[in-house]
């Protein structure tokens, strides 16, 4: 368990949770990650809340990978929760799914997620996708706090 | 003139338009971009309006490159009308300026700004951001429409 996470990883398959990590791992091998399984967890983890209540509340991830489908709560209600929420509202939240479903495209920004990126199939692809993705948010981008 | 950009590159600054279409390019020099050096030229290019009346305004770019401190309309207001408006409302905006204050990180971000980049001082670093940020936005990112 990560107090502060450079990265939440919010993701309910477990085999997509490992591959997603291994890749993050193996273009910076001390990124400092947190995986939850489901929205609840998410919140909790960010607002510091349940089992992640002894964290700081000020130390926030530089970027959410936030999946679409999950239990519980579904990610385009995590996302509309993180943008309600003060505590939460400006960090960055990267969609990261297997939908390439034009609906869940356009709601995911009009929900105020910040990009969109679909899972490749080929697994070779899907390492250097996040392993880009990492970069450009751990590096390029400066989070609003 | 293009009307069909893929870049959006709204800056004041010629010499900094130079290098970053020049950065653009170098990785990829069939991307197609569109120069605007103002907030009202932006918005002329994005609802096809003024000299951009017979450009196809259902042809958005994948991202809009925005600078911050401009004459005529600011780079704040631009976002704001870009996210206001339902034509322009879900396009990827990523802030590339050469401010690092916390105050315009934070309303960028508010006003619903994708990405914000500060410009390297250094011109190789920047040319090198200048092709990560393409890379990302042209490639990996999914937009919504």
């Amino acid at each position: 368990m990560s107090n502060h996470a450079e990265i939440l990883l919010c993701e309910d398959n477990s085999s997509d949770a490992d591959l997603t990590i291994r890749a993050l791992k193996g273009k910076n091998p001390s990124a400092n990650i947190q995986w939850v399984k489901n929205g609840e967890e998410a919140m909790d983890y960010l607002l510091a809340r349940g089992s992640f209540e002894k964290r700081p509340i000020e130390y926030k991830p530089k970027v959410i990978l936030l999946d679409l489908k999950m239990p519980k709560v579904d990610g385009l209600e995590v996302l509309k929760e993180i943008r309600n929420h003060p505590e939460t509202k400006t960090i960055p939240v990267v969609i990261l799914t297997s939908s390439n479903e034009k609906r869940d495209i356009k709601s995911s920004y009009e929900y105020g997620a910040n990009s969109y990126i679909v899972k490749p199939v080929d697994s070779q692809k899907f390492l250097d996708s996040v392993a880009e993705l990492s970069s450009y948010w751990l590096s390029l981008n400066k989070p609003g706090y």
